[in-house]
């Protein structure tokens, strides 16, 4: 399972490489090898992905609570969103995917479809919020939902449920939980990504260091 | 200077694209306007760069304080960094290479070019230490750099000075500050695409939704 198509070699600054000549002083220590690309690639529990959902608030509200306009503001350009249209988006996702979604699998299994979601709904319903009351608002949604997920007290038998994507076709209920957190760890990526286009021409020559810069985004299907 | 070649679609889940066929319903809204691709990619304040570096402890605190370890210890297969390494650079980067740089360039401009960094020494140094204690540290040696940042009472004249890169050749301060930031916008960048890795699998078809498990990564040249 282990995945060596990638490379050591990206993502930071790239001075100094090839300063060890042994790739085996790259490699993780051994406790811990059993996480590589076994059960970590392979197995899924809640409390591993709550722990993940549980911490978005607080990492979204540490990296954007008060920043500067350019930093919030700030897009890609042209019918790409800047951070304040992609917390809409997070809340928005709150209040109306994850955990409805849930419920319609434990309800209804693979009988009713999910409702399609709107990624484009917060360009509407967000605009006159600020920042920091879409950062108190999903904060709020989250606590909520996790509290509701929690009641839930989901088992093994209830995580292999199937239910009915509109596009997707057949899911279980461990997959819906698992991309909730992932979908959280795509905006985050997609947060740095945008906010550090904003200096791509400001870090000069650096900007072939910059793995963030090399970014394109990466379009769904 | 608005960058159209990337598409609205992207890093989101691609769920009901197209309910919206005007695309003008996505651009921001008029008084934001002149954030995008003009200001803010032509024009540094040191302000605004020690806005994103003050905020970037915390983020990564909120975001990887008490993770379970397959968040911490898992990677991206043979050769690449987990979180913990991730942060072990984060932490050897403040203690030898942003602030001791921009003092290279006051006192002596391009004579003297800068120590090269060594991008795997967390590799050896931070082997013996916990994850928390790296957080920890990256707090301190940050909220250190940032206080003699401050007390440098850089203008415009210092930020146009202009030093000595290894490899990179003639780089100016304001280009190191900018730089110092969007390094860390990069960890960020890489810390969700490695967490988002360990579920790859376990979201089902939803994998082609999610942009940052699309992104490969981006090489340092």
């Amino acid at each position: 399972m282990i995945r060596d198509y990638r490379q050591v070699i990206r993502d930071g600054d790239g001075e100094s490489m090839g300063i060890f000549s042994s790739a085996s002083s790259l490699e993780p220590k051994a406790p811990e090898m059993h996480y590589v690309g076994m059960a970590s690639l392979t197995e899924f529990n809640v409390a591993e992905a709550v722990a993940v959902l549980t911490r978005t608030p607080a990492t979204l509200n540490a990296l954007l609570r008060g920043l500067p306009s350019i930093w919030v503001h700030g897009n890609e350009g042209k019918h790409t969103w800047n951070a304040f249209d992609i917390m809409g988006h997070l809340v928005f996702a709150e209040r109306t995917d994850w955990m409805p979604r849930v419920r319609i699998v434990l309800e209804n299994g693979e009988a009713r479809p999910f409702d399609p979601f709107d990624r484009f709904a917060q360009l509407k319903v967000s605009q006159d919020k600020s920042l920091e009351q879409l950062l108190d608002d999903f904060a709020c949604l989250r606590r909520d939902n996790l509290a509701a997920l929690h009641a839930l007290n989901l088992q093994q038998e209830a995580l292999d449920r199937r239910g009915k994507h509109p596009a997707l076709g057949v899911v279980t209920l461990s997959e819906l939980l698992a991309t909730w957190a992932v979908h959280d760890l795509t905006h985050l990526h997609q947060l740095s990504r945008v906010m550090a286009h904003q200096y791509r021409d400001v870090v000069g020559p650096w900007s072939a260091y910059l793995g963030v810069l090399q970014c394109a985004g990466h379009s769904a299907p």
